[in-house]
């Protein structure tokens, strides 16, 4: 059991398998359980190779919704980001800001990477590559871009994983990624509810994206991430009624935790920490109402919850922590 | 034009861009034209990440249809796998029997790898990589099973190729992948029709599987991949039915090109190359009736066509050629 917990999430067989019975709530991960709804994909997204032309109406879109004019790679999810992080550039010194996503350090360190973790934003200085995730996962803790960004040129590559900015708008540094030495990482299936899609974007200068890209190849998405995306991430009213919804519902959560006693450590709109007695038990507790939770090997006490989808998904939320 | 000759195939977009007009039949590549038909995809598909029990669920179908009890790694592609070689080992001399498709050259070179062209397989010996394509892209040179065998323990590690093999099964080594030394690539969306699905698979020994699973990630293709995957790999009897259209086919678009003065070079069941007279005007002639096909930088008679897909199709082709 316990070489679960340093697992990732959304691994909802071993759910079923350790548990039993149907129709779980997976709120073991970030991901938007109200997903946008996905467009019909031509027969062409499916037979032919996605043409470059495809691949930059894609990014163009994606540069309006993040507010960019840096250069832009589609990948299969910010994952794919990070599985190519550690052949930019000779291996060295990475630091991370944490405790953080996890795959981080495990990649780098397979690379042959020294990684070091630290607590403080000014420790990652004269790193060679440094790694910010913001807002950050699990926790939630945010730094303003203007911190983040007086660090570019004393690390060797910044890099900030945004994957949970897409409600928060203001913290993001995609306006800034053009310039030396900084990347920004953003996810597209969390925000939009579609994490099978495997879509993500690295934003970065001209030739720090066009290694990123050379070390993908020349087709490392499908042709209906490219409609999906292309669709989800034009529709900004979408995005708009959606960042309401979670900003809205996140206390929601919040206070329902707070009466089954387990404070807030921290979150963002797609997901809360909540600090529990006992995180193994408060896990089992709402597998008991199949609904399945996010443990953290470094903690005995944590626990993260994405927000439910609809209301029936609430409901049953409700009842598991009144339980 | 001349940058657009080294370029891959499926590059329909410079074509259109080029020559204008709508409708164009792109035999530019490899893949087939009478696509597996897609499956209903279920909702989950898109909105969860890709549970470890569905890939495995996919991958055990494709053991089945490669005929292999080796350890299977399903990416984005074949040329998912090609971009992570480089990685799989310590950099040093890689061998390439060639002439084939240029993108291992590229890419381990890219890495740091010394690279070095032979056309003879004997000539492998000693390299710490070696790539085989069997058969071989473009000109469709194949080698027994048995001779590439021989190569294993000769050479570091044995990258053999075979995107163009679910026509000849006899000549796949994908048996035998479960040996120390030897990698077997497969690709899904070339004899499926389905490129833009970006799926292909890795088969080799049980670590040096676990190494490339490592390097791709946790989540490398879309939960539509494994819904699809496992739908066409399962289907035996539309596999059988392609190989017997595809074998009559071949000899009819070699009669085609024939009459028209092209000599066949070679080819798979998915492309045939012909010499052409002059591979620039050959190419402009289909590309003035949209139809597009692939010339190749190291030869200026070369042309390689894709077999085309319905009657209207072929019409067209033979109209073509035979203008």
């Amino acid at each position: 059991m316990d070489r679960m917990i340093d697992e990732h999430g959304g691994n909802i067989d071993v759910a079923r398998a350790r548990h039993g019975g149907d129709g779980w709530i997976d709120l073991s991960t970030g991901i938007n359980r109200c997903a946008y709804p996905i467009p019909p994909i031509p027969a062409e997204a499916w037979t032919m190779l996605p043409t470059a032309a495809a691949k930059a109406r894609l990014c163009d879109v994606a540069a309006n919704a993040y507010a960019t004019t840096a250069a832009i790679v589609a990948l299969p999810g910010a994952q794919a980001a990070i599985q190519l992080l550690p052949h930019l550039r000779s291996s060295g010194i990475a630091r991370i800001l944490g405790p953080t996503y996890q795959d981080y350090g495990r990649v780098l360190r397979a690379a042959g990477w020294r990684v070091e973790h630290v607590a403080d934003p000014a420790a990652l200085i004269g790193a060679d590559l440094a790694l910010v995730v913001n807002p950050n996962n699990p926790d939630g803790r945010h730094h303003d871009p203007a911190d983040l960004l007086a660090l570019v040129g004393q690390v060797g590559l910044l890099v900030v994983d945004e994957s949970f900015a897409d409600a928060v708008p203001h913290l993001s540094l995609a306006p800034q990624a053009g310039r030396d030495g900084l990347l920004v990482l953003r996810s597209f299936g969390k925000f939009y509810g579609l994490a099978g899609v495997r879509l993500g974007f690295a934003l970065g200068s001209g030739p720090l994206i066009d290694r990123l890209a050379a070390l993908a190849g020349p087709w490392p998405i499908s042709g209906a991430a490219i409609e999906i995306g292309r669709a989800a991430l034009a529709d900004r009213a979408w995005a708009a009624a959606t960042i309401d919804r979670l900003t809205r519902e996140a206390p929601r959560l919040d206070a329902l935790a707070g009466a089954a006693g387990w404070p807030l450590v921290g979150g963002t709109a797609l997901f809360r920490l909540y600090r529990t007695p006992d995180a193994g038990a408060a896990q089992a507790r709402l597998a008991g109402h199949r609904i399945w939770s996010r443990r953290f090997g470094y903690s005995s006490h944590w626990l993260r919850l994405g927000l439910p989808g609809d209301a029936a998904e609430w409901d049953r939320l409700a009842a598991a922590l009144a339980d």
